[in-house]
């Protein structure tokens, strides 16, 4: 298990924890002064800046990039099935200019909150279905950009209407099935969604070094009082952070440590204060 | 498939659904009135009008149950395990006084939740060791009362402060464990709680007529607003309820479908509202 408690070289902030409080520039320049090693952008923060404008001010910055956040939302209908399919390829291509690592995929749930617009259903196997499908056209795609794709399985809360991908045994299911013995798609283990899980330990074990893209901390809080805006600071939930970090890295993982925290109480505090608590507690409990 | 349309027969109200508009009394003259063939009435709402009494309302009313809630809770510290112990066995002497076909079986979370005033704890791990103990132990006495236990695995939103056991699989592994080949430990089948589940109809399948002790039915709304009390109506949300009911009815399930809705909305309305609505839509969605 790798010693973190010497500095933030092995941190890495998803741009969506400090999104109220600042442009991706002010966020890179936050980071470069924590010593913060990588950042995880996402897309809409990066087209406010511009896409070559961010590159160069990451790079200047002398940050990496832990992933890049996000595409998939396969499920869809009519139109919205080649949107979909467009959207996601300028997703892959924006990933490669930047220079990240793997592109972050959440799956989508059932069509109308995938790809709002679409016809509405409630079968959810379908829309597995449809997900799978997506992902092995994406796939194509995104092994010809030389860019991995990081499928996310998200928290069963989300099932309907964010993400009908929900352990991680099912997201390596797909990824055995349309990358076998690959490494051109694989998972991004997040703590916040899969902590709960009985076979969380046996899947993070099967997914290996191989298909582990990307790994992402917060913490589950109780209680929880929005299912969407109430992540909580690491060390602050009932989360066993430690744990699994030492599971996933037994694993062979030796990437960044991304905090992802959405939560409309750490969006209230000065940038300053939310990095330097990320940083304080990378270094002491994650 | 079982035909619900002609009637409320096989329809079961969670006494839990109208807890907020009348008492036990109350929730009995109800049913009786709607034709509602049965009730699964809580410890609190028994305990409120008396053992006895509730037993004999139910009785007169010529009403059945589809269960007892509830037991378990069983990770705890110091004293508190004790008091688990003889707080679960209470609750089976009282299932069987009412005359229940089993008592629903609520796991768990976290010791400090499960049973507040046990010493904090992350380890999830431990808590899911500690109910594996407490419902080994439980199921003596219970079998010595000849009365089935149906343990109900939760969402794992849950995980934390209700119920460590978050899946159909982890609950009839316990099962297999605990209770091999046999019908005295089975499993209470929540759509709110598994709908979301990859592994759901495999579950289903597996757990077959012996293992599947009750069937309960809500849906889920999208938006959530709360994690406790926004359970929504039969057929307001995104659940295929048929579609789980017609793989139960398949592995051999023939008992009351159990109308159990946590919700504020639902609170809010006259018992007659809910009650004929419940009915209205148990013939028509369910």
């Amino acid at each position: 298990m790798r010693d973190l408690s010497a500095g933030a070289g092995l941190l890495s902030i998803n741009t969506a924890t400090v999104r109220k409080q600042a442009d991706l520039l002010g966020i890179v320049d936050a980071c470069a002064r924590h010593g913060i090693g990588a950042i995880s952008p996402w897309r809409d923060q990066v087209a406010a800046v511009g896409l070559d404008r961010a590159a160069r001010m990451i790079r200047d910055a002398g940050l990496k990039l832990s992933g890049y956040c996000r595409g998939g939302l396969f499920p869809a209908t009519g139109q919205h099935v080649v949107q979909a399919r467009d959207d996601n390829r300028r997703a892959v291509d924006e990933a490669a200019t930047l220079g990240a690592p793997c592109l972050i995929l959440v799956a989508g749930g059932l069509p109308q909150f995938a790809r709002p617009g679409s016809t509405p259903s409630k079968d959810l196997l379908a829309a597995r279905q449809a997900i799978e499908e997506g992902l092995a056209e994406l796939l194509a795609y995104a092994r010809q950009a030389r860019l991995p794709l990081a499928l996310e399985p998200l928290h069963p809360m989300y099932a309907a209407d964010r993400a009908a991908v929900n352990t991680l045994a099912q997201a390596l299911d797909l990824a055995d099935r349309l990358d076998p013995g690959g490494s051109a798609l694989g998972v991004a283990v997040d703590v916040y969604h899969v902590w709960w899980d009985p076979e969380l330990y046996a899947g993070i074990a099967r997914a290996g070094r191989a298909r582990i893209l990307a790994y992402h901390v917060s913490d589950w809080l109780v209680p929880t009082k929005d299912l969407l805006n109430d992540r909580g600071m690491m060390g602050d939930g009932v989360i066993e952070l430690q744990r699994i970090r030492m599971a996933v890295e037994a694993a062979g993982f030796d990437g960044f440590i991304e905090a992802e925290i959405f939560s409309e109480r750490w969006w209230a505090e000065p940038i300053e204060t939310v990095q330097a608590t990320c940083v304080e507690r990378h270094r002491t409990v994650v």
